[in-house]
């Protein structure tokens, strides 16, 4: 590996935490022996990011993670030509630096990216496995341990955007989900410090939200949140109002939907 | 701290006044405590930016404002390259600069921003902690005494535009208001010179008018406008004239409406 | 000052003429001791530009005015790099010139511009006036002379375009409107030299055309049309060409409008 | 006069011939001399561009034409920088040429150009005959000769695109028309040499289809096409077959009303 | 002629074969005697490129062609300054050597152009004969040989796109459509080599389908798809098959029509 | 063949492997023969790559592919200049070096680029051939080998989006879709590994899926999909989990046409 990339694209030295689900280990290694592209779907916070961040660890391969916009063109992926003062100097992108590193490419939240970004994925997905780079003339041929990772939220309403069945097609696709009950008290603990009740009472808070889906609520709550408010649970807020500001007010802005959460809160913790 | 970006991002050296009206102030600390990002939500001129500038200046840490709107694209927060005589030199940008140097970053009214912009957020606002500098090839890593504030109004209405779900759960959320009456009464008259009758009577024309919110009126005024009213008022021009000046005129070109407020101006200060 | 910046803003030699419809001259004089930012509402060509200049004449200031539309950029407000042989040299734009200097800076027809132009205003119109410069890096304090004014006419449908909420409470408001009957034709005839019964006619014409407002006129004649029909009738084109080429046809292409402001004329005239 | 700039600007050594139709050459003398803008209306190809060629060799002033368009930028008027191997330098654009030279600055189809475009006319036309350069910080005062003269067609139906009113009542406006039928008759004889009875006849036809203009029609025949089927008879190409390649073709694209157009010919030369 | 520029416009050496359908060819003549522009009418595939040509070839003169698309850009067709280590130099676009070399220039399709590039033509068009070069400066008188020929499809429904009256007026117009069958048989017996019996039933086939045309069917088949099915029948293609690859599916998605032209072609070759 | 460019086309070196379905080979092969230009229509994976792949291979041509896409522009396609410190150098693109070299150029979903980047192929796909570079003024002709292939999907819906009937009628069409069940079980097992029963029961799973088209599944499975399927479920992943991932998840987000796509998996392999 080029000493010189390091940064951004370097094997992690330690573990990431993660535990299974069911086989989703198990098939992300084979796609990786195989060299098949893997597509992600699961809401937001269900720990996408996190498991390609352990299968990472686990192959040994470089990591490099690409957030996707409205305004990500290919040039912000393949590169560009930097001017200098004895000319021009070509620059790789991210995802050319993981084609020729054979780093694992995360592109989070595909769906966002213009087609034209989208685009150049399809040759480095099928059995050509090669990233055309028009603007210096080379075809760049595929590391053998690059993989291609992308992860969307297939429950997020967005108008007019999705991904053409010629994409999604060129993906084995792994469908994530928050972790079970019990698993997901035992993250929470373990990453708040909390005891055993708080982390069993938000998850079962958590529950409850979740079920507030397509009634009103855009996206139901992540761990995340229920990791924030243990987190500030444990240092002098008082629980109720650690989940006011950790998970009720970041999940709305609808004062009876507002008023619903607290109530679901009070109930929670008498 | 680099001596050189000292004008842009420098603790205050004297206090800026704010009185709390909750618990706001310990839970910010809590929050800048656990390396949690702050959603501030509230009204138009509650004091949102003041706060902001109290706790940096309590935290020791410089802040970094940044004003969001419809043309902010990522390359404004994170940086560019300038052409020089010998090549090109990179120019961090307002949100690297904070992230090097450990400040508090405010984002003032974030859903105004483009979709890239926020999106550069989201590495910053988990267990990473690192903004991707793709041009730079650099992946940095936020000194510890960052944060991430964002702000926006969520009672003005904009269409089509609203931060996802997705990065909504990035942060703790905190509602702030306008302060209670006797407070605010105390807030005009520390800071224009006018006596407590006229400050106790300018409130309650501003709570009087604030009821009009939903009747027409787009946003209801700020402590700020009542400032303004009272410091005319105390270098010769009469009340009623600088409340129609200071307060009537900025809120509405609706002939009706601006005909309500000033009867509600002339009701108050007979 | 600076003597190379004296061509684009110099304090006015001689006196603007301006003669005061009620206590607007007190009133923005007040707001300039006091550091307020100053909005003008009123109509097409009432004088809110001779105001300003009659206002920073009285006040010593030098004026820098701008006039807004769709695609004034923030950067053309604040300032780019001019790249020179030698490298990239930062070229002020009028608004920071004015902020330097201490200038008046009058932004005529505010409502045109891009958010992105409005915004920069912000941070300059509460009690850190200061006009951040990203691009160098730069955190201008607004020397003390500074002040903001800017002007919009509310008569004006504009579709979808309106100041934000939170950008008018940053203003104290003064309404303007067409001078009194008998002034107005003072002024007419003061700047074209015609005698006091056709000045007389021709704002008695104006006052009639100015009832049509709301009934197919998208707006009305100001004071300019009428001394240019003053002036024209001044040198053998007679007065009811006049009127029709410099007050009817410039209201309006519509036939039936043009007709019946054309019997306005002869009826005034005959 | 500066002789580089001669080729753009140069006042006309031959009379462009013109004949009046109304007082529009008094009256745009007068404009001229009280530095009063003028606004020509009037359909396509009555002449609208001769006549301002005409008063320019009439008044000994240099002439400056800008057909504009929708990507007509201010820039493009005003000039920009030009870079060269020791630095970039300033190229004045042909509204600032004729700022500078005391020209006559004549914008053709002035409806057409963007927002910013006509907003830079402002400052030029009213009594400050300025015009600001923001890019060199330099404010230009207009040369005594200077006159500023818009055209568009009132009778074309633009979506969306109008004139601001604010920008409307900077102007004298006249309306012009094409020319009597004796007067078009001598114009086609002059300028084709055809007979008289063949220049009668085309203008005949013309004054037909001029009446189909609102039934479907979505602009009437120039005098233009006349001379043009008139030069084209003169040469071998029988009349109406002149006629239908010089007037109806260019017309129209509909079947139904293409026959009715050869109808009319038919008609009109039997 | 400037050798540099002969690759890009050079009077053809062999005639293009042409055969007229009518006076077009006089007709076309006559206008460049007369330097009138010319715009040719008429379906895809007629033959309005080998037209000009031919007349480019007849006349003597050089032929440029542009095919027009939305994103055509005036500085395409007038040229621009290209950066060089000693400064910029500029470069002719190809309409401007048009100009100086008073060559033909051919816009295909000139429809699909932006206006900014339609308006350039404007004063090309009338008695000034003139291209003004704004970055230049330059005002380039046309050489005399110099004519602008533009052609579109009027039966092609274009979405809000057509050009403007005040650029049709501008031009002599031709209509164009496929030749009469005989002589159309004859042109794809010479292009192709098959036998009189094939070319004739291919061309009754043309005109059958040709008939489907607003029944739907968006654009009929030209001479070009029979020259190629005729083609291909010569070398062990069958005829139908033939048909069906370069007829009927080039003309159609649709699978009802797909099988009515395959029925019609059956019906024809049985 | 210029060495430097052999990696970006060069003829492949061992034959990609292919079955013919109908006359496509012959067909193709007389295409080129005559330079006609090819347009594959067809569903999603259905090989139109491979089998451009393989006529590259069989005729002896270097083959550049080219994925199309919203942004893809004509200088993309052409080339463009590149600033070095001695002036600029002109690239060539990926048309203009197929067009040098005489290789087939391969526009994948063509339907997908911008106008402008198709009204460049025009005069490539004529009597013509030649491709004008307006930037450097030259008009290349295309060697002798030289041919253009575009591929489209004409089942799948894209909104406003076509190619003009102008630009159609300049290829001869084939239309390509999924091979015979046999032949794709045989596909599958030469690919995957499996046992004849396992591809068989693939294919037919397939073909049952393919029925629900027009009944809520945008696209149908492709071949690639069995493979992917049938590669997982040799190496310990269950053949149902297989068919899970690799073909249900990627073909829908809506849970009950999962469910029911659920639901064919487990009929086929109870």
């Amino acid at each position: 590996m080029n000493p010189d990339l390091r940064p951004l694209a370097e094997a992690s030295a330690s573990e990431p935490w993660y535990q299974p689900a069911g086989n989703e280990v198990e098939l992300f290694e084979q796609c990786h022996a195989h060299q098949l592209a893997v597509m992600l779907k699961g809401p937001t916070g269900c720990g996408k990011t996190r498991f390609v961040e352990h299968m990472a660890w686990r192959l040994g391969r470089p990591l490099i993670t690409i957030a996707c916009h409205d305004d990500l063109a290919a040039s912000d992926l393949i590169g560009r030509y930097l001017i200098q003062h004895d000319g021009t100097v070509w620059q790789d992108g991210p995802l050319t630096r993981a084609v020729r590193q054979g780093a694992i490419c995360y592109l989070d939240e595909v769906v966002e990216a213009r087609q034209d970004t989208v685009v150049v994925l399809h040759a480095l997905t099928d059995h050509r496995r090669i990233l055309p780079i028009d603007k210096t003339g080379e075809n760049l041929q595929a590391a053998p341990g690059f993989q291609l990772v992308v992860s969307y939220n297939p429950g997020y309403q967005r108008m007019l955007k999705d991904l053409k069945p010629s994409t999604r097609q060129r993906f084995v696709a792994m469908d994530l989900d928050f972790p079970a009950a019990e698993h997901e008290a035992n993250i929470v603990r373990h990453e708040s410090g909390v005891d055993h009740a708080t982390a069993t009472g938000l998850v079962s808070l958590a529950l409850r939200i979740r079920q507030l889906k397509d009634r009103g609520l855009s996206e139901v709550p992540s761990t995340r949140l229920l990791i924030a408010a243990a987190t500030l649970s444990t240092c002098g807020i008082g629980l109720r109002e650690a989940c006011y500001a950790a998970i009720v007010s970041p999940l709305s802005d609808e004062p009876s939907m507002i008023d619903a959460l607290r109530d679901l809160v009070d109930g929670t913790f008498i």
